[in-house]
């Protein structure tokens, strides 16, 4: 897996999987590429909102969502949420989701960030634990 | 307390003591008004970052925060995420956070989410509970 490649979504990863890959998290494909293309549109023209890929071959193998929350306590202080974190089906337990974690955790450093948080069921604990992630608190759900 | 307002905050808040009132979460007076400002502006420019507050005899006597995230998952969804529920320190148990956290439940709902989701310590998760929000995960940290 050294040919792997973490960086930054660009539209044409469409074109190679992206929503695709995100399926194995939740259906994503269904959306149809006009509107995923619209939806990325408007990410990419907010610098609060970063999506990593991992690109395997021409394919995405992997993605993570960073979004970037400016505070008035801590000084001022801005705070890193990571979202949906996923590996494609049939690519898990290569250390994908890892690497893609730890590369928007720099992110974060370098946008200044003094923690970063994410929301993870029990199962996966102990993955983001071996990252230096430590449990903080209760993520509570209001379905609309 | 039939005479509080809810409502976005603005500029003036500032003179309102909009800062003193988030000292109850976290120290924020320190920051200064200067640097406030430019940090309530970025905000108020950002359509998907919004804070409303709760006003009382001209005083800011609570606050809470808004993000609105755009997904590609659930046909392109929009999860809101709830940040730093406050009431001014000698207004607690008045029920200002319930009414600012139902305020905000509503733009969420205005803004098409399909849910909104908080972080929150096990001794309010009661009240959380109260409004609607059900524990779904665990909330992880990770210190830069």
């Amino acid at each position: 897996m050294d040919n792997i490649l973490i960086r930054e979504i660009q539209e044409s990863d469409l074109e190679k999987g992206f929503l695709e890959c995100l399926d194995n998290l939740k259906i994503a494909s269904d959306l149809g590429k006009d509107n995923a293309k619209t939806i990325l549109k408007k990410i990419l023209d907010d610098p609060n909102h970063i999506i990593h890929i991992a690109e395997l071959d021409g394919k995405i193998v992997g993605s993570t969502t960073l979004l970037i929350e400016q505070k008035f306590i801590h000084k001022g202080g801005i705070v890193g949420h990571i979202e949906d974190v996923v590996v494609r089906e049939g690519f898990e337990r290569k250390q994908i989701g890892g690497k893609l974690v730890e590369s928007l955790l720099e992110i974060a450093k370098n946008r200044g960030c003094y923690k970063t948080i994410l929301d993870c069921k029990d199962d996966v604990k102990e993955f983001y634990e071996k990252i230096g992630f430590k449990h903080e608190s209760n993520c509570m759900r209001f379905d609309h």
